[in-house]
């Protein structure tokens, strides 16, 4: 039996190869002849550059960028074998790297992902994967943007300061001085969010306050935005604020899909053609995925829906493991995923649940048992 | 395909036939063409006489017996259609009767046991099944005997009193009144331990330390069960103290295999005879089993294990289905189960999880997704 194992990683527990490894230890303990694929798979998110560097066998860069303050930090991102970057704009500018009391979308800037994109520009890179998600930012991307030479000037004709709070005395826009390979540079955008730019369902009105955003900030930062989409046309006249998922990442969407001609897409679908698990999946018998915790909400553009999607279009049988999961996580079988799996074996506390070496024994088990029934079922 | 469901009950949550009527929901749910039969099964232990009456459409009997100190108490037996009666000594002389301070095997009786024995034959049984575990005593069995018509005396030619103490004075056994049906009647005796009467590993020993004994008493007792001993063999001849399961429920092993020539037995091997376990088993293609806790000592004579064991012998598929399990268990694997699958689905309590409505659902949401496993891989 030829079986191709694409799990998303058991977040705080293992990563998608840790765990595709678990899995494949347990079906060999059955002794059962298989010959086993495990490719890494993530969603966009936490994880994704972790995910594509060591299952395709790529490398990670480590640099020095501005944190969402500007202050200096090292940030790591990907390079793999197609020379293709895999970076995730948390590493630069993720609300993470913020305490509580310093989170404030006023100030945050996404300078440091332009950073992380100019230096692997330096080292080669032409294509890029980026994922977008867990941003402390709400500057619209022109910080990034102006990391990669796009100027945003005040009427004094001076670079306006980081954070939402420059973009009130945004008068104009140049590309005069851009790196001159971004013309030649492709991005993929890993986002699985649908937001518009401005408006009620604008980044500034869904995401800032969680990233410390106050009542009055709102309508302020949603009408300087929407100043700087309006701005944008004139160098863009196809741009458009409420194209779907311009409203990512405290708008880095609008900002990479359209001064970088991004192609915004479910994370997912990115990985999935970058690990090319579509001829995996073809070449398999059966396919195994999972993730840490499989839910109704897995159905939102999760990684293991995405793989059984794919699975599904070329009829093959779709098995998950999950650390945890619901009653309602029944919808996930009428999205793919014939059966699944919870890898909890006894009563114990999340934290003893979570800690590694539990999970690859419970997963391992698991994986046994589910191979030992396929096999006496034969 | 013909499943045959015969799980132990989930002790805490839900009876033999609760389990296997969800498990066969979730049979059901999947849609798949399945004649199920579900079949009570149980191991002589607590719930043996509720599975044995509810899965095989018997009736509860109750009678007012003796408690192990003397004190009138309410009593549930069963009778099945065929006429055998069932019953466990520990509902008429268990430990969980008594409060701590109460338990001292000095004065613990098994008369009600008896009791409820005569109380059976008068209602016309002749067959009896009786599980001996959870007793509080260890009076050798002699409470159950007197109350079967046997005469323990002393030097003055009176009963002896209750209890392990009531053995110190005994002089003289006799049957003479014993009850005529008796000779009639054939007692299959649910015991899982193969300990002596008598001696380091016998009952006082052993067992009569949880029962509230305390270091004085424990060779004082194996004395005058000693002593016990050799006057049952001057009217049984027969009769070895030495012999397998005599010191279970503190003697009553002994004391029903020679003075009623029971047949002492694994629990689960005669509840699988009843139930024509093995006629069932021939005619299924899948046979699925269970319990609260399947893990390494489920290899020790639990019903799990004695389904598999037996299905085995005819080369059947064998699942389980556990509350909870370890990672020790799959020593089960190479006991006739092929495969096994723990209900939780979650982090939880252990309160929580033994919930009736809970443990129902994850039992036969597990059971849903393992059948919905069996037909995506056929």
């Amino acid at each position: 039996m030829k079986i191709l194992i694409a799990t998303d990683s058991f977040k705080g527990s293992l990563s998608s190869l840790e765990a595709g490894n678990a899995i494949a230890d347990g079906i060999r303990r059955t002794g059962m002849p298989a010959e086993i694929q495990v490719s890494p798979i993530a969603d966009g998110g936490e994880g994704t550059t972790e995910a594509l560097v060591n299952g395709l066998s790529g490398y990670l860069e480590t640099v020095t960028v501005s944190d969402p303050l500007g202050r200096k930090q090292t940030a790591n991102y990907g390079i793999l074998p197609s020379g293709t970057a895999v970076m995730e704009m948390a590493a630069a500018a993720g609300l993470p790297l913020l305490s509580e009391s310093e989170r404030n979308p006023l100030y945050t800037t996404t300078f440091g992902v332009g950073e992380m994109i100019a230096d692997a520009i330096a080292k080669g890179c032409r294509k890029f994967i980026i994922g977008i998600g867990g941003s402390a930012t709400n500057d619209g991307g022109v910080g990034c943007l102006q990391a990669l030479g796009f100027s945003f000037r005040n009427a004094d004709n001076t670079e306006i300061p980081c954070g939402a709070v420059g973009l009130s005395q945004l008068q104009k826009i140049t590309a005069e001085n851009v790196l001159p390979e971004l013309s030649a540079c492709t991005f993929q955008v890993a986002c699985d969010v649908t937001n518009p730019l401005c408006g009620e369902q604008g980044c500034s009105a869904v995401f800032a306050p969680q990233k410390g955003a106050d009542a009055a900030m709102i309508p302020q930062m949603d009408e300087w935005l929407s100043r700087y989409a309006k701005l944008t046309k004139m160098l863009f006249p196809e741009s458009d604020p409420n194209c779907s998922g311009s409203g990512a990442a405290g708008g880095l969407g609008f900002a990479l899909k359209n001064y970088l001609h991004a192609e915004l897409e479910s994370g997912i679908q990115i990985v999935m053609r970058e690990t090319q698990l579509e001829q995996a999946i073809v070449n398999a018998d059966l396919v195994i995925t999972g993730e840490g915790k499989l839910d109704a909400q897995s159905i939102m553009g999760k990684a293991p829906i995405g793989v059984a999607a794919l699975a599904k279009q070329y009829q093959k049988p779709v098995l998950a493991f999950c650390g945890c999961t619901e009653h309602a996580a029944t919808i996930c079988n009428v999205h793919g995923i014939d059966a699944f799996f919870p890898i909890l074996r006894e009563i114990t506390t999340l934290e003893n649940a979570l800690y590694r070496e539990t999970a690859r024994q419970n997963l391992t088990d698991t994986a046994e048992q589910v191979f030992r029934l396929i096999r006496a079922m034969r």
